[in-house]
């Protein structure tokens, strides 16, 4: 006997069109909206919507949105979610005049986390994590990419690759691994890259393949972490094992990585605050698309990316939260969308589809997420009454959700 | 019969130094704190403090912080709370390429609020303003101060400020009233600023004067609104009335308002995203307050008011919100305190000072909010777990709040 859920009272359903490929160009500015609808739900999957002025079909549960909007939940495809500890001492670092990179140098930053996190069990790890995810889901997040990267040595990696599987099991949205031991030269091999890179390769790569541990391969292509040349290296291996690249690059610095990651058919170019001419020419010619990250320059008073210019180039653009303690402690999706809209000229439209049906392609889950369609899984936001879809980024501290729905199960 | 509540197994309770005068300089830097400690409320007002390990004291009611910090409420002293209605239209119009003050020279910006306003019920702003007030004090506001500004002629004006009347009457938390009818010149004197200037002089202000609608006077100093001589002339007025100041000056140029301001005794200047030397100096010497507004410049993309400087000058700093339809479409006090850290390099201490005890200053409240000592009013945040102070600004996406008390009143 499937289980029924009627959602009534909807100002407007907003949603990105059905879509079997990322929208790019003037086609991510484009929504599909219902007006005064309803929208019905069987065993945690969408149905269909009609309007309130039709009558309303039967249902087991209702649920009143009480003029609220619906929206499809966020897919929040770049975070760091599994980590040790937060950092906000280095924060108080860089307000008494340090710099990210200097906090690195002297052993902060990637490496402080590393230590902390090699030190704690993978039972804290899974723990707190969960709990930063709950929150996340409360806020709207229906989908979401973690990557490792703060173990640098094998087993840490593998215990935060098994903390991420763990959290598949268990959590009630879909979560997709990535594997990043490139994060950062870890202390061991400071007068040794070859020897870190050569461990990747023989020793981390086989094992997490081995176990099925990881969904993608990512690499941080910049100056302070790997360069154009060790990335290349490391896709291809990573190409052995079958793992596609989504990739860390033009961070701080223009210096190739992106050229590589289209090369190697990267799903994703992550970051891009720095990025020239060229390299917009070289992903526009590729399937490549470019996840945008806009809480990390925030956090860390750095340039955004030209999000309009990557638009216009007719580059699929992905909005993410990048949710770590060092450049970006937090996973609020609402906040990376106003920070889309007024750092990045993003259109409010742009910014859903970015953060949704975008999102969800880059992930490989669009077939189930990103919009709100028949048959898709019913993972919906319901605001509180809002005037307009442009009021959501622009009143920016604001908390607009009113539940969240995660297939059959609310969130508030 | 007195009704006692204790709050017990409070991580750390965090608060500004009783103090007589704002705090400035090193001071604004400076917290007290006690660690694993409980608090005892009587009536509404707080009793005393003393530690875990100690015997509880009694008390009817009991509320168990369960480890989180305990913080006084923030004192929001600079906001435009009473308006019509949002204006997201013209914030897409700004990421299409219009410039604020292109968009206020168009009839948009304050005058679009006025138009707004002015066909408006008082019932409906009444309601509307305390809807977003109660929004408030949930996100941990214990008192506000509120202007008028978009009504622009005698009538909206006094409409305006008899709705802030009935807020004072109505809420829980102080609300303090400030006339800014001279916050931007309305279409119907846009050839006549003389006769604007003398309707605020002989009509408005001795009618507000009679009523007791006002608290302060606030005149913008800008050049898309009035100069220097002309601010001058209307606190010459408002001195008549007893009205002390506080007004808008260098949001976007350096055109003598804060000498002006200083000359009348003002309490405050607001704004200062641009101040000179000779301006600082001028502040320095006075006892005239700094409120900073960051939401404002995050939200417009402008420069930052120089905090460090102001600070290092000696000048007490207040930070506010400046909620508004146009410039900051935000009251969020957590997020204001992180731009303060993340943008202007603000001490979090200093953020917490600054949103607390110095706003309570600068509104005439603080011997009875703004920091956390016998005999104050129990307007109290009390915080979700959270490792340090420093970690509240750091993770600028997350909702803080566990419970917010007024007086006898929990707020989740």
């Amino acid at each position: 006997m499937p289980q029924t859920l009627l959602i009534h009272h909807i100002r407007r359903i907003l949603t990105p069109p059905p879509a079997h490929q990322p929208l790019s160009g003037k086609a991510q500015g484009s929504l599909h909206t219902h007006d005064d609808a309803w929208l019905l739900i069987e065993d945690g999957r969408i149905v269909g919507s009609g309007s309130m002025s039709e009558p309303l079909p039967r249902a087991e549960r209702r649920f009143d949105a009480e003029g609220g909007m619906v929206l499809p939940a966020f897919v929040d495809a770049h975070t760091h979610l599994v980590f040790a500890a937060s950092r906000e001492g280095e924060f108080v670092d860089r307000i008494r005049g340090l710099s990210y990179q200097e906090i690195a140098r002297r052993g902060g930053g990637i490496l402080n986390s590393a230590l902390r996190l090699r030190q704690t069990s993978e039972e804290a790890l899974f723990a707190q994590a969960m709990q930063r995810l709950e929150g996340l889901i409360r806020l709207g997040t229906g989908a979401i990419e973690i990557k490792s990267g703060y173990g640098l040595d094998t087993e840490s990696e593998l215990k935060m690759l098994r903390v991420i599987r763990r959290m598949k099991e268990a959590a009630p949205v879909p979560v997709r691994a990535t594997f990043l031991g490139a994060h950062a030269l870890p202390p061991e091999y400071r007068d040794d890259r070859e020897g870190y890179l050569a461990l990747i390769e023989r020793e981390m790569l086989p094992r997490i393949a081995d176990e099925g541990l990881a969904d993608y391969m990512d690499v941080f292509c910049e100056k302070v972490a790997f360069s154009a040349d060790e990335t290349d290296r490391l896709l291809e291996a990573a190409d052995r094992y079958g793992l596609r690249p989504r990739i860390h690059t033009n961070q701080f610095h223009s210096m190739g990585g992106i050229e590589v990651a289209v090369r190697h058919g990267a799903i994703s170019v992550d970051h891009l605050e720095v990025v020239n001419d060229e390299e917009i020419r070289t992903l526009a010619a590729s399937d490549t698309m470019a996840t945008l990250l806009p809480s990390a320059p925030f956090f860390l008073n750095d340039p955004y990316p030209p999000a309009r210019r990557l638009i216009e180039a007719g580059i699929p653009v992905v909005l993410a939260s990048d949710y770590n303690p060092g450049s970006s402690p937090s996973g609020n999706m609402w906040l990376v969308w106003s920070l889309a809209c007024i750092k990045m000229r993003m259109l409010p439209e742009e910014g859903l589809v970015a953060a949704t049906l975008n999102a969800a392609h880059s992930l490989g889950l669009a077939d189930h997420l990103g919009s709100i369609a028949p048959g898709k899984k019913a993972h919906l936001i319901v605001t509180r009454p809002a005037p307009s879809l442009a009021y959501l980024p622009y009143s920016f501290g604001e908390n607009h959700v009113r539940a969240v729905l995660i297939g059959n199960q609310w969130y508030f």
